[in-house]
């Protein structure tokens, strides 16, 4: 209970890219939003440096020790995109993403996708440690021709998954979850993920509960006749990766999606699009669009319990998105300039 | 060359649920665009029984030892949806579609997307025979609480694909080919994927290549403002599955689409969903829609040098598709009505 807190810490972690430019518009949003809190002290923000690509390759891991002990120190943490090396030649390092969500036990990757006029109100709940994730950077080459890499299930991470969608569901006036797989093809782990969600449904018997195949429900949420039936969603790691990236461009894109990663004791917040270096490259970081991370913001004051603030924020990001003209170059408004936007509107 | 021979063997193989339904369709309409050739003898149609869920479970097996030999003895086939027991609980037999492509080493799954209206032309070359696939049902669990499954990618396996995809893009004046990984996460298996189509490419200078991680091409894809750029798709197996069924929605859902099947031997098409078992269950396998399975029968035409057969198969298709009601249920036509239709327009 983040209310019976002496203290809350929220920790602001800007990334790479054109992480640290949109990360400090949220930000500002928040403290607005936020600034009696902070006044009387109940609440307190850290900033997080020293989550860079370049700090990560000097020594040589995904988060960096002083990085990992700062960010354990605080309670929430809103955090911009970070950049992973990826061609087989560049150094081998973990998407620091992909590290923090296990070394905080950020199991469960809520993404809410709403569009009203479409009938959308879609809930995804990703599994966000386990899968292809949780080896991804220990594959093996056998030798010159063969490689692996390796799909992990546990008991433990499927039924905590499943049990936070249900209970989402349930608390949340949800009739229908809807489990995705591929338990044709992968049948010792989407298997074991399919059988025990319909296990933990059993706990709830007044949610209606179905399965899915992950190709035909990329098909489904663009089927104008079928896509209105779906509520929540409960799917495995990558899985969630690919279909909350389609969901979010139904809502209008990447851009303007964000995202809860939430543990038994720490939860992250961010945006669910990418570093953008060609953005920084030219000179263009100022003129990135913060949507997505002001998005990640009210999700953040939503978890902490101030829901009317998020509701506030959510309102006031409305009235930025359809007035303030984004092109992400100098012939469209700054980051600055949106945020500002937002924080008049408050 | 298939002209060359001198007899070319088509084989027909029903499959499980509508399959047997719709392919029996297709099959009338290659026979009616056909029947020189059959009537002078230079192709042959064989059916081929016994592909069938209920075969499979008695014999223990994916493909039945005869129905592989009968499969062999073709050149080219047309394939219906086959039913795979996926619940952990079931038989552990694999999928008789993924055993097929490994069995006759159909290593390009070519799936093309047309909707000229919105300027999208589309051809995906999903590698057909490894990464979740090919060890798909030998996953293990370790223990009760813990479960593995292996994803593997060959050098061997990279690079026919990888080039399939460039000569078709150089046969066919496309000027660009998108390479599509999760490089990021799957650093061994799809760093290598990402690494050797680059080297491929090297041999296309006239080509234009660039490479997306597969989330963002799933928002790609609906994002108006960039698809219509995108040309060839070439891509490990299971992002294919994925990537290709929302795909097919763009044009009009999984049941507009075929689906070619191409190894060095043989070579096979089929529709890209299943098999539908609930409506054969309801009684309404009569109405199920063979319009895919008739795109199947147009991608075979095209593959064994029947262009013109091809062409007139797709506008036959075209205007029973909008003259035909089909609704999958007594209230619309049947599929033997629909075949009628596309009979009479070839
Ligand atoms: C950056 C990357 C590791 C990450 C993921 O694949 O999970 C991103 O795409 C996301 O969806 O949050
Ligand atoms: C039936 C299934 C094994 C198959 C696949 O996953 O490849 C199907 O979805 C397809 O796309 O052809």
């Amino acid at each position: 209970d983040y209310q019976a807190l002496d203290k809350l810490i929220i920790g602001c972690c800007g990334g790479d890219g054109i992480g640290p430019a949109i990360t400090a518009q949220a930000e500002r949003v928040l403290k607005a939003v936020l600034k009696d809190e902070v006044a009387s002290g109940k609440i307190d923000f850290r900033d997080i440096e020293g989550l860079t690509i370049e700090n990560r390759i000097v020594v040589n891991k995904a988060i960096p020790d002083d990085v990992l002990a700062e960010l354990k120190a605080c309670h929430v943490i809103l955090k911009g995109p970070t950049t992973t090396p990826s061609k087989g030649d560049g150094p081998n390092i973990e998407s620091a993403n992909v590290a923090m969500r296990r070394e905080l036990d950020l199991f469960a990757n809520v993404r809410p996708v709403s569009v009203p006029e479409l009938g959308i109100d879609w809930t995804f709940f990703r599994e966000n440690t386990e899968g292809e994730y949780v080896l991804g950077s220990r594959g093996i080459h056998i030798d010159e021709d063969i490689s692996f890499d390796f799909r992990v299930i546990t008991t433990q991470g499927v039924k905590r998954i499943a049990k936070a969608a249900f209970d989402f569901a349930r608390n949340n006036g949800k009739k229908r979850v809807a489990i995705i797989t591929k338990a044709n093809i992968l049948k010792k782990t989407d298997g074991k993920f399919l059988e025990l969600c319909y296990e933990v449904a059993k706990d709830y018997p007044e949610i209606q509960v179905d399965d899915w195949f992950v190709d035909i429900i990329s098909a489904n949420l663009i089927n104008e006749k079928v896509r209105s039936g779906f509520e929540v969603f409960v799917l495995p790691n990558l899985y969630g990766d690919i279909i909350t990236d389609e969901a979010a461009q139904i809502q209008g894109g990447v851009g303007t999606a964000g995202s809860a990663n939430i543990g038994n004791r720490y939860s992250m917040f961010e945006a669910i699009h990418g570093s953008a270096p060609r953005m920084v490259e030219t000179g263009r970081a100022q003129y990135a669009n913060p949507a997505s991370m002001i998005k990640a913001a009210e999700l953040l004051l939503r978890h902490i319990g101030h829901v009317d603030k998020a509701d506030r924020v959510l309102a006031a990001l409305k009235v930025a998105n359809s007035t303030v003209k984004m092109t992400g170059r100098s012939d469209g408004a700054t980051g600055a300039e949106f945020a500002d936007c937002v924080i008049r509107n408050l």
